[in-house]
């Protein structure tokens, strides 16, 4: 039996696995160091641990943005794949081919992200990620063990250096995935390119975040606009746009098309994905997300949420909450007034309004795609089924 | 009169003004971003911030790296330009086309410098680069500026997040640089390799080097090795063998005989660069360089010449420069103690005669080169010369 006739649930699973797997793979090809050039064994060992936390820090991602890349491509080819299964010809050999090349453009997002997440954990000053020490945290970590004469201060230094550089090196890994995959697509340059703009926008979305920190809280209109620029920017960028794009660029469509098309589905889809996430920060049960409530709310991030509740809020209400969010900190009887004031004023509920109309909008761009790129129905249930896993399901009506 | 047959120096000038004309017009290009699309006017001014800033660390270099990738194509070309001199074809015209594709991978070098400087100087937390404000510390100011309301901690905190997304930035727009200009040359994959091997070992550079702050004092076997490997990974990599290797690349060399003959040539001469650079901070006069004296001896930097010392002192030296480099901080009186001992022990003269030494090992490099590559004298004599810019003329017998 071959994969593609297996229940669709277990055809995810097999290619979760499989992603996983290629990621370390990939980062061990494209980071890897003959440690006899490396100067001493303590200099090399200290290249050894960084790249052993380039692979932890890898680890224990939903591969989400992965899962959509090889979705996009089997929408474009379903049919091919079902006329090569009774053929087995070499035809069949060269679309696994290209579908593997196709599996490495979608491991370098990951990739990419990793390497995102590391430099945001040091900006942010973040202790954990996905229920671990940060990279920065775990390599200071490291140093303070192999070093017995570093003093703690040192040692957080030099992690936090060393998490720099793996950052760094992340990144670039994730250009020469990209680069060793394009090289054998019809229009590598401008799958390259895609992939750059993707750093870039999300780098670009990086500098709007911390800049929106500084936003004032009268001006919810900015406050509003902020967010929705961090959501396009920071979110949407790498976790819809970009996955899409490069699904269809690989599947040979020009690059002009596949940029409309994946802004159009990507861009409401990325920005609700990021809505419900916020959302879940003040409405979620912590055993289930592993984080505690209210953690945007005690970091004082400006959020749509925040917007929404500052304009439907009484005097009162506002000034409590203008007051609380420009205060150094917020106390957990704090976190819970917010979080009434978000449901109170309707700003929850507005919230859901949002993710619903944008899921509507991308539902409506998969359409549109589907008879641009003149595909089947098949097409759309393929990427409708895709696009939804970043939409809470009760929100999917 | 065209340029090529003007005097060498003043084809030096005219090439250096269009290197650092082109370098801000590709900066622009590939990190510029519709404001409208950036939030509030808040937000899109932080990013014009970060852009203008971009442009300002770019600024003040001597582009030696750039020349070099210059000077190889026009060693490998220099007959071609002269035969089309009188022809004045299609052909000149298309030469012409491609050496404006070699200045901007020369170009990608150089922004990629300036991204790692920036990262550099955050790691190391350094107030000043090129006799300005380091770029987390300009932006740090800037915020201060741009919003009345933040602390000078806050600000500090925000311009280290603001470098952290420069430096992510430049990488970026590097490889896009290169991929622009790649996609138009024979093997467009090969060169985006060399670009990001470039790329990884100067970040696995930097772990080393950071590595190398921890070596044991009695271990000066450990210290010379750890100083080369991170001469190796750290500036020989981009400052010689990746502007050789990407100017045979460009000029149709295949990748694996451009690989052998840039790191033949640019191994031994980027260490030369560094060990002279290391030199100049003991020798140099501070009203040249702009440079206090002894920087490194200050930062307690594990150096050849530190090693070189205590292998060639008595007992009683050897212990004081322990315990003087083990100490947290080293005042005036150390630094000149430990400079007379430098010259003193012979290891001043130890690093000349290794300058003196490797610079040999890269003329015999070319020299093999030009037989490989089966080239006129002609291009012996002017890899030379571009080469030789990078060892002081004392040195170069």
């Amino acid at each position: 039996m071959t994969v593609i006739n297996r229940p669709a649930d277990e055809r995810e699973t097999i290619e979760r696995e499989a992603i996983e797997r290629r990621i370390g793979t990939l980062i061990r090809e494209t980071c890897g160091a003959d440690p006899s050039l490396l100067g001493s064994d303590a200099c090399a060992g200290v290249y050894a641990d960084t790249l052993r936390q380039a692979l932890t820090s890898s680890e224990g991602g939903k591969r989400l943005r992965a899962m959509l890349v090889m979705a996009v491509f089997d929408a474009m080819h379903d049919e091919t794949l079902r006329d090569d299964e009774g053929a087995g010809t070499d035809e069949a050999a060269s679309t696994r081919t290209l579908r593997d090349d196709v599996r490495d453009l979608a491991c370098a997002i990951e990739v990419f992200q990793t390497a995102a997440l590391v430099h945001d954990d040091i900006i942010d000053d973040s202790d954990m990620r996905r229920g671990r020490p940060s990279a920065h945290r775990a390599l200071a970590e490291t140093m303070r063990r192999s070093f017995d004469d570093v003093s703690p201060r040192f040692a957080a230094s030099m992690g936090g250096g060393l998490g720099i550089m793996l950052g760094d090196l992340l990144a670039t890994s994730s250009v020469s995935i990209v680069n060793g995959a394009a090289s054998r697509m019809p229009d590598g340059a401008a799958i390259i390119d895609s992939f750059l703009l993707m750093h870039r926008d999300v780098e670009i979305g990086q500098v709007l975040d911390l800049a929106a920190e500084r936003i004032d809280l009268n001006d919810t209109t900015s406050m509003r606009s902020n967010s929705l620029a961090v959501f396009r920017w920071k979110t949407a960028s790498y976790t819809t746009i970009a996955p899409i794009r490069l699904g269809l660029l690989a599947c040979g469509v020009d690059h002009y098309t596949a940029r409309r098309l994946s802004e159009r589905i990507g861009t409401p889809l990325g920005t609700a994905f990021q809505l419900a996430d916020d959302l879940l920060d003040v409405c979620a049960d912590p055993a289930v997300t592993g984080k505690p409530v209210g953690g945007d709310i005690r970091e004082g991030k400006r959020t749509v949420l925040l917007a929404d509740a500052l304009d439907a809020a009484g005097d009162d209400d506002a000034a409590y909450l203008r007051r609380c969010f420009e205060a150094a900190g917020r106390d957990d009887d704090d976190v819970r007034r917010v979080i009434a004031l978000f449901h109170g004023t309707g700003a929850v509920q507005r919230s859901r309004e949002r993710i619903t109309d944008l899921w509507r909008q991308s539902r409506e761009a998969i359409e549109d795609s589907r008879r641009a790129l003149r595909r089947p129905d098949r097409f759309a249930t393929v990427m409708t089924d895709a696009c939804a896993r970043f939409i809470p399901a009760d929100l999917r009506d």
